[in-house]
């Protein structure tokens, strides 16, 4: 998804402003599945930046039906400690009708991406992303094998 | 809600362009509650159309504090595995504070409400959203009867 | 983050025109912590007034990774039902690797926290949030000790 940035000028009047507009861009990344918290700040940044938009917000979005994007510290304590719970909430080992029906083995990772959610939207400024200083940008993955994930950050802003 | 499409023209140069805007639709759409879960791809997709935007943001919120938004692949064996999930974390037939104090007896789709989420974002480019291919927008109804449910999506896009 | 009210005009024709545009705005506010769930609505509002805008999105994020946004009916019962299916989810009395690692107790807090999400898009229209009657804007401090939160809410609309 080539876009240009955007450089929205208004001529009518002396000063040249920066008028609001969309930006799409995305990028591919490898994960292991199985829950795999991957932290995409940096991506989401660089979109961001591509954009030339000064301030909006960076909608992040992942494409399928098994993955999920939150915020988190990402540090290993806490990935591990996300895991878990959702270990609890959506165990591996239960019955699924879905895998009853399809036989693909991946019942569980709809259900933990349904109520994680595909889509996260993050604020910026001053073309900064307004994160906490501990708060960083997680794809989760949560299919059973590994996959190469799409991601779709769609920039507004001005 | 009716709204004209967006169609802003800036006519201060000599090509033509399609400016930001904003258009709101709705819907409304009978459910059974108990975690009916609701395909509103179609209906979502039929408002990002009529916006004239054919880049964007489409929010799909539900206003009411029984019902969320979330996004799934929506076939019988994963519908049901969403439901058997939810029915763990909040399950009907324990205690809950809002019933003995209100007496309409859906405490735990308040609950239920609460931690899916009123809002999901979906961007579009093209004029297609970009989803998965098996991947569909669900209203999720938590209450417990039937209801008849309002659904908005605000396109905001260019 | 003083900024000035969303006040755009297309200068190019005979009619004044408000334009889309981008106002963030944010608050501070005092938590007990411990799942402290605040409505803030009222400063929602504000804010989405302040813009100017008449329609678009508000967009409510809370920086850091110990505490989310969510709407609920705002009332006792289910505020402390909505926290009892927190203590479920995520417990306090287990083991966190976060604690192990960092020492600072709150593990269970950043479960909590990226389970639920840091950010919430509501949609207004007419200058008036589209909520429910009795659905609520708010914020969910999980830490597991007071806070001073500062929230930002960034409105997008025209």
């Amino acid at each position: 998804m080539a876009a240009a940035p955007i450089m929205l000028f208004c001529l009518n009047d002396t000063s040249t402003r920066w008028m609001m507009a969309v930006y799409t861009g995305s990028f591919a990344i490898e994960s292991k599945g199985f829950t795999d918290i991957i932290d995409i700040t940096a991506e989401v940044t660089q979109i961001m930046e591509q954009s030339g938009a000064g301030s909006g917000i960076a909608v992040v979005f992942v494409p399928g039906s098994t993955a999920g994007v939150t915020s988190i510290e990402y540090e290993d304590g806490a990935l591990s400690d996300l895991k878990s719970a959702i270990d609890r909430l959506a165990p591996q080992d239960i019955h699924y009708d879905h895998d009853a029906r399809w036989g693909d083995g991946n019942g569980f990772s709809h259900v933990r991406a349904a109520l994680m959610g595909a889509s996260f939207t993050v604020p910026f400024e001053n073309r900064r992303l307004i994160l906490g200083t501990w708060q960083q940008i997680a794809l989760v993955d949560f299919d059973n094998r590994p996959r190469q994930r799409k991601v779709v950050v769609q920039i507004q802003g001005e």
